[in-house]
Parts: structure tokens; C-alpha cells; sequence
């Protein structure tokens, strides 16, 4: 037996736990998403997250994966074989390329799976499956491309460690673009420009989702070391990972207790995921105390940022995640600027770092809003992007999908079936 | 320390966090068929699922695993000492026994639970429980003998790496014949024959659940190498694991969209599952684009499949085991034997592969639904299998179990607490 | 390569792995909390378990671990420098110390969330966080000292491999001391004595809760081995904690069956963390047989514990976490002395383990019960530990966070929602 045998086997299993770790986010995705937004859409939710996730899977093997790591080309895109079948010698794995396929084939379904939730509730079944495949086959793989695939960012040294920017910012700018153009739900502002809350109809689920997620982040941020043999950094990861969504809520929650009198669930539970998300970018190399920091700024930016974005913009995103992922993600690679303990800001490294951070934000920030706005603008001019207001009134689920997430509220509406039943 | 320590210790790592993951799936079972079935059933649907874990546990400690794993017996049966004690040196273990045994634990569970969802709402708990002693104690190790213990269908080049035939389909005969034998719920079908839909009464618990049983098979097919040190199938086996999944959801939901004019939501949950099931038995073998072929036919097998079990056989399965995991576990398996790159029909291996598949998926009908056959009935006419027909309308929750899974829903008819409470 | 470096990336791994379980552990009291009280205070108990974790993750950081693990004080107390930072090389860990800490950390965690159930439904959400806050800085890191840490029950040799004790009875002692001083929900007691069953809002997302638990579990035990390479014995506590979880679950059961004329869900669920809880302490030192005993003594003390506290001492536990954590972690320790293979009372070793065993119980409770104490008075004559009558009455989620977990459920009361919205 060789000893290198022994050390890839443990790369290897290291990365496959975490990929399990992050396709799990998908329930976790599912969960908030259906939780915070209404009954009568959550079946229709349901289909987006799980059609996303198995419609990516197909699409990024079949062309995502060699755009985002095939043999490069001026550093804009990879190029190779369709089906993954080329080889990736060129990126000197220290795995075999299947269990490095995986593991980014639920990288590339975490972006995606981010526009659904801002999205929600008004947005056709059909169109959504459009927009899922451009943004897997096109949109996410040219930013990977730029970034973890040898393209032009990470040739200037650009530092994202797990996605804040690649994974997060994508989906959140994608988001935002789709849900300014979708425009916002029926009632949701009056006609005096008043804002309207509508409910989330399971918290607890919500929650639920969000322990999920947080679980699987254990995978995304370590796993992205691409080796168990890593020791040095992996337990560091999980500690800044920990405690920068620790004090993402901390502070969400205590924002929210002093501007309004009560903590507020849903912006404590967003606080966590905006803790996450923020400190994806710079895990491996911000102190604890530098990850507490980052928690600290992204729960403002998450309670700020989405209220801005509510109020001022009036974009109407039923669950955050345009201020958790594309705020926060953002905000997060910034940050790795300034409280890199090698390069960063605050430990003597100059501006130099963040100013490569604020290219890459920005560089990645206009090309998926461009292209998420041709994609989405084109959706809206053929199939159409929104259901019908009767439908949206009805409910999703009745409409698209012939059915009822809890037929047991219907009782009176249908006059067939008892709560018992 | 010597080399060989750390291998097993590898291997040893792999194959118990594949156990933590396959146990898990008791949690996806319990909500996959709480979820599809009537809130006035729901705690005794958990019930039942957390019981034959628990039993199921106990009984293939003393017993099953013996039958299973000891000494082979003219190919049919293992035999040794009780409690799992004696030595199993003959298997050739790279993994300490203890290890193997729990993995192998988890995986009889996952055959009993499958039946619970087909006799859902309506099984007595009592007659549920000797069932499940039953299944774990004999009619699946000797099917799991033949193929996985060194019995006649292993010796025959059988090929079912993690339990298309061994565990699903086991679990889907037994199922079948259960349904059959206890009937159809009150009100399925109508006295001039047609078929009532009874709903599901919480469609996101459902799709939570099969988010489990898909994250859940990320340790059910890789974890089935039994070593970490697989590094160069264990992340195929990921591909082809996740790809099937992908295609069977995108199938179920394309053919009920064509066929109903909207994407169905159960069926293409149930699509997700089939591929699992399909792709279970030579995912270490097929080619991705074969993987994607099979979740592609697993797709068109549970959708008619399901609609032939439910309308021509007048079988009443309420979340479609029968059709996943019995259907789909047959069809997977046979497969094998088309699409396996190496002997497969389709890769010039002939028809050899087919016919040891096509073997093996029939011994395994015969021997499961014969024993089930025996068993149920003998169930059925001692303490009886179904409960009567004023329990079945009331709830087996309140009459089983004196409880009710959400009294909230029962305000009225008991007066004495508010929704608030 | 180095072949240490080969075998602390395994043990790394491990740990590692087990932390993501342990956390996960997190959403399982979380919906086990939740599911077992009402629909009014749903958000309230979800904030209360994600408070503790992200609260106790940042203070356990800043100051818990160095009194746990730092340089010991005459037995009693670790020292060092604040933050986690200073040397730990006393420890002589076989992983790096950042592992070391998130591991203890998801820990610490666990004993604290304990308390939440008992005390659900009428505990201020501020004072909750003040108790927090001293439970992870002080309360558990103390015990954590004595007998993992150094300190003076580890100096005789107690033992208590994953926490019985140091995390499970820290957390029910500190919860009936919580549960006492707060009093009885309103209506709990009758006039004339009479107890009143308040019922679980949602028994599916109970038993949810109780299988991530479990699975969680399969971290908590033989992560503590705090090697991957301890293949010898990793196997075989999974297979004692998966023995005692069934044998408890189905004792409980039977019990409840037995005694009532139906099988209880709720004391079922409650009877699988019973022998969870109970096999903690001595999961690597007892057989499998042995373990089937904790199991079953741990059903009976669950169920016969938590009607006796209910009934006799009228303490009110909604969830009944001082049966399963208090008892069954007291119980669990105790039965070390009897089964352990080597030592034990059974296996010839004479009554001394046994006797060192009862110290160690008797000492935590001592500490826990006296140090909370003294915090929940502190807390009541100051903050306050109560909510108002009325609060409690219209709930807490509205109350104190402004928000329903369920706006469906209010529709008449608010009248301007729908079911289905």
C-alpha cells in the first residue's frame, strides 16, 4: 500500500461527507423557503427547490461542470468535452475528478436553488425550470470559472475560500434581478405606497431550515478545502464558520429587540444564515475574533439591508434572500480585505486585498445581473414570468399543481373532507 | 503504527458515517408516509416507524444477522450462535465486525419500514409489530444470504451492489402483499368501481422526508464499498447515485405534466425515490449516462406503475411503496444486467448478466411475497390485521394511541381548547 | 508524508464529522421542544434553543473552554487566558486544539438547550439569556473540569465517556431546579390538585425531533472516542447506543401499554432518548447485552420518573427533560458501576466503581442544583423568570416576539387572513 493511496482516500472521503453536508442545504433551502412564505404556495416551492436541484444536477454535467473547469480560455471560460468526460489534469486534483464533479455539482445547485425563495409566490412553475438551467449551464460556471477555475480573478489573487461571491452573490443577484422584474405580490404595497407584512405560515419549519443549513455549512466551508489531510484548517473552519452565524443572530436579534421593542424571529434566523453566508469567503483565513466581526456587520447588513430593499426599493423578496446571500456575500468578500490575518486591512497588508475583493464583488455583481436580465427579461417576453393574478390569489398550488400542500384548511372551501381526514 | 491500521481505519470511518446516514433515513420513511397519508393517522404512522427500527434492531442482533452472515448452509441460510457472538473470520472482513454489523442493522430497517407506508391508516399497531419481528428476524437475511452472504444467488454472479433487490424490493413484495391481503382503506374505491384520492394531508413534510431518504443514500449506495479507501468508485457511485435521482424526479414530473396538463407534486417526489431505488443495485457499474437511463425508465415505471397498482390491481397503497421500492427495485436490478459497462447487454456482454439478474429478482419474489403470504395471514386470522371500520374513521391516532397528533385540529368536536392553544 | 500526520487526519476527520452530528443535535431539541408544546409559544421555544446555542457558542469560546480544559486549579477549575488561546498542550490531544474546541463547544451546547423544554411556554425570553450565558460560562465548564478536564472525579477514576453526566445531568438538574422555581404553566394544576394533560401542538415534528436526535447521537458517542483510528471500539458504540435507544423506546412502550391499555407516543419517543441518555456514560465499556439492560432500566426510570415528578412533586416538564436527561443521565452513570466488562459490579469487580460512580452523580447534582439555584432567584427577584398571566395565556410568540408561528391558525381572531393564505 502507498502512502499517498492512504492520503487521497482521506481527501476523498473528507470531500463526499461534505458533499452529503451540502446537498442537504437543499432541505434546509426548502424548509425556510416554504415556511416563510404562504400555505397555499408551499407545494409549488416544494417542485422549484427539488426541480432545481435535479434539473441543475443533469445540466452541470452535462456542460456546467467543463465551463467552470475545463482548459481555460483567456481566462473569461473553460472549454472541453461535454459530460464531464474530459480530462481535468490541468487542475492538479489531489482527487479523483468524480468525487470533484459532486462536490461542485452542489455548489452549483446551492446558487441556483437561492432565487426561488425571492421569487415566491408569484413566479410561473415553467419559467422558473428556464431560468434554473441557464443559471446552471451558463450564469454560475462562468463565475466559478473566473474564480476556483484558474480565470482572470484568481489570477489577481481574488480570495474566496467557499462562495460567499461565487456561490452566494450569485444567487442573490440573480434573485434580485428576478424579483424586480417580477415585480411584487398582489397586496404586499398599497396603494398609498404603504408596506403590507404577509406571514409566514410555519415558522417552525423555517427554523428548522435554518439548523439545517447551518448543519450542512459544516460541509461547504471545510469541505472546500478539498482535503481531510488539512488538519491544521479544518477544525479552525468550523470554529469561524460557528462563530460568525453565532453572532449573526446575536446581533440580528438584538437589532431588532431595540428598534422595535421585540426580538424578531424571522430577522434572528436570517441573522444566522447571514453570518454564514458572510464569513464563506474568508473561513480559512480571519481569526476567530475576525469571525466574530464579520458575524457582527453582517447582522446589520441583513436587518438593514433588507429593510432598504423592502421599503426604499420596494423589491419584494417574501423571504431576505437577496439581503442574506447578495448583500451578505458581498459584504463577507469585502471583508476578507480587511480582516485577512495575512493581506487584511487591519493587519498591516494595505488596501491592496481589498481592493482585488471589491473587483471581484463587482465584476461578478454586473455579469449575473446582466445576463440574469436578458435571461429573466426574455422568460418574461415568451412564456411570461408571472401566473395570472387569479392564480396568485388561489394559490399556487391549486393552480400549477392540482393540489393542496395541507387539504385540511380547505374543509369548508371543498366541503369533502374533516379535519380528521 | 502499521499501514494496515490506518486503512481500516478508513474504511472503518467510511462505512459508520454511511450507517449514521442510512439511519437517518428512518427519519425520511417516518415523513415521507406521515406526510402522504391523513392527520388523524399521523402518530400512529410514526409510531409504527420508530418500532420496527426498534424492534427491527434488536431482532437482527440476536438473530437476523446470523441467518444473514454465518456460516453458509447449502447456499440458503447462515447459521452460528445467537446475539451476533460467534466468529465471522469467513467473510474476510476488512472492517471489525462490530462495525459491519451495524451498518447491516441499518440496512434490514430500511426493508422493514418500507411496508409501513403501504398499510398505512389502517393496520392494527399490534399486528404491525409481529410483522416486523418477522421481517427482521427471517424473511430478509435469508434473501440478504443468498445475495450478499455467500448463498446460491451471489455464487451465481448476482449482481445488487446496495440493495435494489436486497433491501427495497424485499421491503415492495412484502408491501404488496400486505396491501392486498388487508385491503383497500374505507373509501378508497367506490361502489361502482371508481377510485377516490385520498389526500395527503402535509405535502412539505412529505418533501422533507424525501430530501432525507435522498441525503440519506448517500451513505446507503457509497457507504456499500465497505472502504473509505474505494477512492475510485466512491465518488462515482455519488455521480450515478445523484444523477438517476435527478432524472427519475425530472421523468415523473414530465409525464404527469404531459398526461394531466400539471407537474404533479407526489408523483415526482415519488420520481426522485424511484430513481434511488433503481439505480441502488449496479450503481458501482453503470456509466453516468447509464445512471441517467435508468432514473429515466425508473421514472416511467413508478408514474404507470403506481396508476396500474392503484386502478387495474385495486391495490390501495397510500404513498406508493409498492411502486418505488418493489417496481423500481426490480426494474434497477435488471438493468444490471443492460447497462453494466462491463458484461452488460448494451456493452456486448450479452445476455448472461440479464438472465443471473433476472434470476435473482424473481427468487427474491417468490421467497418474500410467499413468507409474507404465510405471515400476514396467519397475522390475520389470529389477533387480525386491520382495525375496525369505526377506528379506521375515527383515526387509529385517537383509538391506538389515545392521542392525536395535532389536537388543534380537533377544537370543535373536543370544546375545551382554542387554536391558540 | 509523515504517518502521524496520516493517523491525525483521520482522528481529525472524525471529531469533525461528529461535531456536524452534535450540532445537528440542535434542530432535534428544537422540534422535539416545539412539536411537544403548543402552537402558541412555537417561536418563542425556537428562539430559546437558537439563543442558547448561539449565545453558548460565543461565551463557551471567550471563556468556558479554558475552565474546562485549562491548566487545572487543586482539581476544581481549568485557568488560562481568555478566548481559547492560550497553550492546551497539557491536554496531550492527538488533534489540533481548534478541533478539539468546536467539538466541546457542540457539547456545552447540548447541556444548555436542555433546559428550555422544561421551562417552556412561561419563561421570559430575556431571562432565559441571562441563564445561557452562566450555564455555558460557568455551570457546565465546572463539571466539564472535573471529570473531563483533569479535575478531581477524573483523578478517581470516574467514568463517563460521553456525557451522561457532564452534559445530560447538568442539563436536567439545572432544568428541574428551572422548572420548580418558575411553577406550573397555568391550568396545569387543578384546584383540587388534579392534573391536566397540556397537549403537544404537533406530534410529527416531536418524533422528527427524536430521530435527528438519534442520528445526532451517532456523533455524540463515539465521537468521543476522539479518534477515527480507535476502530476497535467505534463499531461497537454505535451498536450499544443503537441497542439501548431500541430497548428503551420498546420498554417504554410496553410500559405504557401495559399500564394505560394503549402504547404512548409521547413516553415512546421519550423512551428512545431515555436509553440514549442512559448508555452515554458507559457506551465503550459495556457489552452489547449490557446495553439492552440500560436501555430497559432507562425506559422504566423514564416513564415511572416523569409521572412521579409530574404527579408527586408537581413540577411541571412539558417535554419531560428532567426524566430523560436528569434520571436517565444520573441512572445511565450509576449502571457503569454495574456493567461495565471491566470493573463492574456484575462482571466481579466488586461495588468500588460503583461507588465512585455515586459520588460523581451525587457531586454534579450537588454543584448544578446549587448554582442554579442561586441563578434562577437572582434572576426571578431581578429580570423577573416569569411572564405575566396574561402573556402566558395569549401566548409567547406573540407576546414577546410580535409574530405566530401559525398566522393560519388566527384567522378568525385577526380577520384578515385566510387559511389559505
Amino acid at each position: 500500500m502507498e502512502l499517498t493511496n492512504l492520503s487521497m482516500a482521506i481527501d476523498n472521503m473528507w470531500v463526499l461527507v461534505a458533499t452529503a453536508l451540502v446537498f442537504f442545504m437543499q432541505a434546509g433551502f426548502a424548509m425556510v423557503e416554504t415556511g416563510f412564505t404562504r400555505a397555499k404556495n408551499a407545494s409549488n416551492i416544494i417542485m422549484k427547490n427539488l426541480m432545481d436541484f435535479a434539473v441543475g444536477s443533469l445540466i452541470y454535467w452535462i456542460i456546467g461542470f467543463v465551463i467552470m473547469f475545463g482548459v481555460d480560455k483567456a481566462g473569461i471560460i473553460g472549454t472541453g468535452s461535454l459530460f464531464s468526460t474530459g480530462s481535468f489534469e490541468h487542475l492538479g486534483l489531489g482527487i479523483p475528478v468524480s468525487t470533484f464533479l459532486i462536490f461542485q455539482t452542489v455548489f452549483c445547485a446551492t446558487a441556483a436553488t437561492i432565487v426561488s425563495g425571492a421569487m415566491a409566490e408569484r413566479t410561473k412553475f415553467k419559467s422558473y425550470l428556464i431560468y434554473s438551467f441557464f443559471i446552471s449551464a451558463i450564469i454560475y460556471p462562468v463565475v466559478g470559472h473566473w474564480i476556483w477555475g484558474g480565470g482572470w480573478l484568481a489570477s489577481m489573487g481574488f480570495h474566496d475560500f467557499a462562495g460567499s461571491t461565487v456561490v452566494h452573490s450569485v444567487g442573490g443577484w440573480a434573485a434580485v434581478v428576478g424579483a424586480s422584474i417580477i415585480g411584487p405580490r398582489v397586496g404586499k404595497y398599497g396603494k398609498n405606497g404603504e408596506v403590507n407584512t404577509i406571514s409566514a405560515h410555519n415558522i417552525t419549519l423555517g427554523a428548522l431550515g435554518v439548523f439545517i443549513l447551518w448543519f450542512g455549512w459544516f460541509g461547504f466551508n471545510p469541505g472546500s478545502t478539498l482535503s481531510g489531510m488539512a488538519f491544521e484548517s479544518t477544525g479552525h473552519i468550523f470554529i469561524t464558520t460557528n462563530l460568525a452565524a453565532s453572532m449573526g443572530a446575536v446581533v440580528a436579534m438584538a437589532i431588532t429587540w431595540i428598534k422595535n421593542g421585540k426580538p424578531d424571529v424571522g430577522f434572528t434566523l436570517n441573522g444566522a444564515l447571514a453570518g454564514l453566508v458572510g464569513i464563506t469567503a474568508g473561513c480559512d483565513i480571519v481569526s476567530p475574533a475576525g469571525a466574530v466581526a464579520i458575524g457582527l456587520i453582517a447582522g446589520f447588513v441583513v436587518v438593514f439591508g433588507a429593510e432598504f430593499i423592502e421599503r426604499k426599493l420596494k423589491i419584494d423578496d417574501p423571504v431576505g434572500a437577496v439581503a442574506v446571500h447578495g448583500l451578505c456575500g458581498a459584504v463577507g468578500t469585502l471583508m476578507v480585505g480587511v480582516f485577512a490575518t495575512e493581506g487584511g486591512l487591519l493587519y498591516g497588508g494595505g488596501a491592496g486585498l481589498l481592493g482585488v475583493q471589491a473587483t471581484g464583488v463587482l465584476a461578478v455583481a454586473a455579469w449575473t445581473i446582466g445576463t440574469a436580465f436578458v435571461l429573466f427579461k426574455v422568460i418574461d417576453l415568451t412564456v411570461g414570468l408571472r401566473v395570472s393574478e387569479r392564480e396568485e390569489v388561489v394559490g399556487l398550488d391549486i393552480e400549477e399543481h392540482g393540489t393542496s400542500a395541507y387539504p385540511c384548511f380547505y374543509t369548508k372551501a371543498k366541503g369533502n373532507t374533516s379535519p380528521q381526514e
